[in-house]
């Protein structure tokens, strides 16, 4: 999506070889007509497909889930909750995923009454890297038998290993902007 | 709003008698559709008043600041973040607010490059009960410098306090359904 990449260019921060900070627009300060663009883009990536419901996760994904949905019809969104591991609940959907970011492992609920079976689910979320989220998010899915349509990813580390995982896994992904690498402060995206 | 009203007495559920769960289209599952009529509300309490941004707080915030925005011309929206009460930054606005549901202090942050003097700024939640959050957000405007126009809350509980701290200090509420009371189940809405 040349629009995003234009913006990353002109609003992201660079830090070090693999830190982009996007702060600015995408996950501390909303660009709320620019997360509409980035809406539409989604739609236009998985027109083909119907979709009951989006899944996110707190906190980065809520914004971009919701203002994405308008462009599905407006469908419901949940968003996956973070939580110490511990406290286990029956009604929810578990699973774990291991932050690399914050060098520990935290517990991902859903609650059992929001995801159902046979609903065809859409993944949305801000970052793609080393793919534990969205592996997570993929197992809630799977534990409640909907059907995981595919993942909507706004930012991809291409360089990381969130993508092989996901595709030997069958997932469908699509990434808005997938950078192939960032050398000295300049960011290369990927051709696509 | 008396579809808000009835919103809640359809698909909220009760606990006792000060508990109200609305996870089903408020902070779990988003009813983005009812989002937007919730948004539509709050530009008609403000019309009246020029809004440069809009301010929040991680994560049941984020859905209905973001689509509120798209009511005041989509205005940026920036969610504040609370995290533990460590990892001081010298450049964010940072406060304490006590949580009286986790029984614990936490610090709540917002980078200083997204809250500018002069600026004016409506806060937005989803609820209001003792104030203390609503009060941590406006004291944040406060370091900033900028204007706090006023704080829109979707849901108060008129039985606690937030309402009164937050009016001695001279700030402008609009709450869209106040509950006076819940009691053996029922919900007593404030008659405006």
């Amino acid at each position: 999506m040349r629009a995003l990449e234009e913006k990353i260019l002109k609003d992201g921060r660079v830090s070090g070889n693999d830190i982009l900070k996007v702060d600015n627009f995408l996950n501390h300060q909303l660009d709320i007509a620019f997360l509409n663009e980035i809406g539409k883009e989604f739609k236009e990536r998985f027109k083909d497909k119907k979709i009951d419901k989006i899944l996110t996760i707190e906190a980065s994904g809520i914004a971009i889930a919701s203002i994405a949905s308008q462009h599905f019809g407006s469908v419901p969104v949940v968003f996956a909750k973070k939580v110490e591991s511990k406290n286990l609940d029956k009604d929810v959907y578990e699973t774990k995923v291991y932050s690399f970011t914050k060098g520990k492992e935290y517990s991902v609920k859903v609650s059992k009454k929001y995801l159902n079976k046979d609903e065809n689910i859409l993944v949305i979320d801000d970052f793609l890297a080393n793919g534990r989220a969205a592996i997570g998010l993929k197992d809630l899915v799977d534990q409640s038998e909907a059907n995981l349509v595919g993942i909507g990813i706004v930012i991809e580390k291409g360089f990381q290993e969130g993508r092989e995982l996901l595709e030997t896994r069958g997932v469908r992904l699509e990434s808005l902007a997938i950078l192939d690498s960032i050398e000295n402060g300049k960011i290369n995206f990927r051709q696509l």
